[in-house]
C-alpha cells in the first residue's frame, strides 16, 4: 500500500519539529517537505503532498490554508485565532474544492477531548459538578482556557437537559473560596511548581461521585491526536472543527 | 399531568425499602403497591400499577416477571441471575405483550454505567489501560464483578479497533505485583477498612494519562438509576438489558 | 490485668452514643457511667470512674470538668468554644490536682491531625503549597475550619523557617479562581452532592509533588482518636491540647 | 558571607551535569571544580573544594571518598551498592578525619524520603495499609525499589506497634489480584505509557482514609536535596545515611 504523503507547515517550532519526528515515525505516512518561516508554498505541490500539518500563527495561517485547498491539499490546523469571519471564508474555498477536507482542531490531545466530552455526557447525571484546574505556576491566566471551555460545555448540557442549580448553601465565606463562577459551574485554578497542565471535573449525585481527571505531561501527547486528524481527513470533505469529530464517539 | 403509578416488589429489602423512599419523594410517580415475600402479586393490578421495579431473588423474579408481563405491566429489575435461558423466556412473554417494556439491569448506579462506557469508549486511544478497584475489607472476591466486566469491556473494545498489545518491560516481579490479567488488561484489587467501592480506570498515552474514577459511599446512588428507568422503561417497548441504553449517549 | 474505668459524659448526642459502643467493645476499658442532660454528676465518683469521656457543650463543660479534675478523674473532651480565659481556669484547676489529666482535641480523626502534622512538616521544602477541602453541599461555611487551620500552620510553618513567597505569574484572573487566601496559602472549597468531608494538601517543588489527602466517610473516623486518648491521658498530667501530642511522632 | 566551594564528581552524567547546574545557579554555593570519568582527584584539593558532590559508579565510589575524607572534604554521595563492609571501611576512614562528615543518601528526592517517613509514622494508626507504585512501561522491575522499601518499612513500624495483621476476607481471588506481599503489605504496581514515577501509600481505619502520593515528573526533583545535604554535611561529622536525617523531621 503507497504511504500517504504528508508536509509540516511551521516545522521550525516546538510543536512542529515534534510533529515532523511523529510523521517521520509513522510506518504508514511519508514526510515530504518541511516549511519553516519564509519558505514558498510552492514547495507543498512540487513534493506531491496529500495532507499539510498546519502549525504556524493566525498572520500566515490563512494564507497557507487558501494555497492548500486550491491545490486539493487537506489541511490538519493547529494554529489559533478562528473568528466566525475566518471560518466562513475558509468554508467558501472549500465549497470551491469538493473533494478537500480540513481539520481544525483547538486542542490534540485526545484526553483533553475525550475529558471534555465525557464532562458534556455526564453532567446533566449528577447534582453538582465543579471544575479543578492545576498547572505550573508561570501561567499567566486562571482558569485556563481549556477549563472555561469545559465548563461551559458542561453548563449548555445542563441547560439543555433542564438539570436544577447546583446545591450550595455557603452563607459565610472567604472571598474566592468557591472558586470562579463559570455559567453556574465553579473552577478552582491551583498553581503549584512541579506540575504541567492537569484537570479534573468532579460530578457529584446521591451517595456517589464520578472524577474525570486529565495529565498531560508533555506536549508529545498532542502527537497521537494530529496523526489520527491526518489519516481521518482524506476521507472526511468540507470543514470539521474539532478533533472529537474523528473520535467516532457516537 | 398524571403521576405514574409505580410499585416495588422485595420493599423489604435494603434496596427495596430504599427505592420504596426514593418513589414516594419523587413528584411525577405515585407509589400504589409495596410487595414482600408471600404477597399476592394480584396487588399489582388491583392497584393500576403501570411499573413494577422488582428487587427480590432469582428464586422469584421470573414468577414476578411472568406476571407483570401478562398484565401489562412495565419492568425495571435489580434482580441478579440472569441466563441465556431466562433472558429467552423473558423475551417469549414480551413479544406477546407487544407494548410492554422491561429494564434488566446489572448496576443502577450512573456513576459505575458511565465510567464503564468512557473506559469502553477511551480504551482504543491509549496504548496502556489499567483497572484498580478499591473495597472494604470484608468483600470475599478479588476482582469485583464490576473491575472485571470493565476489564472485558475494554479488552473487547481494543480487539475491535486491533490496538496491539500493552507495553510491559517487566523481566523481575514479585509474584502478584503485576496485578490480575483479565484479558490481557491487569486489575489490581485494593482492601482496606475506611472504604466502601471505589474503581479507578488508568489509560496511558505518549504524554498524557486519563483517569476515570467512580466513588460509591453509599446505595442510595441506585435511586436515581432506577427512577430514570422507570421513566423511561414505558417509552421502550421489548427487553433492554443494561442501564446504559437508556442515557442517550449515543 | 484490671480495666481502666471510663465514663462518657454526653452519652445521648451523635457522638456520645458512639462513644459508649466503642468503649464498650474495648477489651481493655470498661464503660461504668453514662451521663446525659441532667443527670448528677455524682454518678462519676459513685461508679469509680478513672476517665472521662466529655462531648456535651460549651454551656456544660466548665462545671462537668471543674467536678472531675477535683475528684481525680482525667479528662477527654471533644467539646469546642475554648477560649484563654477558660483554659487557664483549668490550668488551675489541675495544678491543685497533681496527678490529673486532661485532653482537649479539636479534632479527634488521627487521620486529620497527621494531615495537620504532616503538611505542617513538609511546608518549608516546597516552594509551592496550596489546600484543596472538598465537601457536601449543606456546609455552611467555606473554607471549612480544618482547611483554614491547616493552612495557617503551613503558613507559620514557612514563616519559621523563612520561605520564599510562592511563586505565581497570574496576571489575568476570573474572581475567585485562585481561591481564598488565607496568610498567603491558596484554599480552595468544593461543594459536591455525594461527598463528606475530605481535604488535599498539595506540595510542589521542581520536578516533584507530594500530595496529603485525608477523607472522612464516617463520624466514627473519631473512636480511635478517642480511645488513644482515654488510654494515654492517664499518664500525662495536666493540660495537653491536642492528639497530635499524643501520637509520638517526634 | 564567603560561598561555601563545591565540587561535582561524575558531573558528565546526567544526574551530574543538573548537579553542575544547580550549584552553579545557588547564590550561596560556588562550584569549584568538575571531575568526569578519568579526571584526577587531585583537582579538588587543588581547587580548594570544601564538599564533593559523588555521583559516579559503585566501582569508583570508594577511591573518590577515601581521597576527600583524607583531605578534609564533606561528601554528598548519590552513587549506589553500599554493603556493610563498604559501610564499615567508610566509617574507619571518617574516625580518622574527625570534622569531616559524609551523607550518602538512596534517593535524594525530598519527597520520595517524606513520603517513606510519613508512611512509617502513620502506619501504626491505621488497620489497612498497601502501597500502590505507578511507572512507565519500560521499567524492568515490579515492585520498584522505593515500593519494596517503603512496606518494609511500614511492616517494621506495624511490627514494633503491635499492630494486628490487616483485615481481608477475600476467599476467591484471580491469581495477582491482591498484589504482591511484601512483610505482610500488598503492594501494586501499575505501568502506564505517559506516567513517570509515582507512588501511594493507601491507609484506612474505621470512618477514614489517608493517602500519601508523590509524583516524580523529572530527576530535577534530585537537585534540592543534594543542595540541602551540601549544606548541611559540613556541620555534621562523620557518616550519615539517608536524607531524612539532614530534614529536622524530629
Amino acid at each position: 500500500m503507497s504511504k500517504l504523503r504528508v508536509a509540516v507547515i511551521g516545522a521550525g517550532g516546538r510543536i512542529g519539529s515534534e510533529a515532523v519526528r511523529a510523521v517521520q515515525a509513522a510506518d504508514d505516512l511519508e514526510l515530504v517537505a518541511t516549511l519553516g518561516r519564509g519558505d514558498r508554498l510552492e514547495t507543498l505541490t512540487e513534493a506531491g503532498a496529500q495532507v499539510a500539518v498546519e502549525l504556524t500563527h493566525p498572520d500566515a495561517v490563512m494564507d497557507n490554508l487558501e494555497f492548500c485547498v486550491r491545490n486539493g491539499i487537506h489541511g490538519v490546523v493547529g494554529t489559533t485565532g478562528w473568528t466566525d469571519e475566518r471560518l466562513a471564508q475558509l468554508r467558501t474555498w472549500l465549497d470551491a474544492a469538493p473533494g478537500t477536507g480540513t481539520l481544525i482542531a483547538p486542542n490534540f490531545s485526545i484526553g483533553a477531548v475525550l475529558t471534555m466530552r465525557f464532562a458534556q455526557q455526564a453532567a446533566r447525571f449528577f447534582e453538582s459538578v465543579e471544575v479543578i484546574e492545576l498547572h505550573h505556576p508561570n501561567k499567566a491566566d486562571a482558569p485556563s482556557g481549556t477549563a472555561t471551555r469545559t465548563a461551559q460545555l458542561i453548563a449548555a448540557a445542563r441547560q439543555e437537559a433542564g438539570s436544577a442549580p447546583q446545591p450550595d448553601a455557603t452563607s459565610t465565606a472567604l472571598e474566592g473560596a468557591r472558586g470562579a463562577d463559570v455559567d453556574g459551574v465553579r473552577v478552582h485554578s491551583v498553581r503549584l511548581r512541579g506540575l504541567l497542565a492537569h484537570q479534573e471535573v468532579l460530578l457529584g449525585g446521591a451517595g456517589e461521585t464520578l472524577t474525570l481527571r486529565h495529565d498531560s505531561l508533555h506536549h508529545s501527547s498532542f502527537m497521537p491526536g494530529i496523526l489520527l486528524g491526518v489519516r481521518r481527513v482524506v476521507t472526511v470533505p468540507g470543514l470539521t472543527f474539532g478533533l472529537e469529530h474523528f473520535l467516532d464517539l457516537d
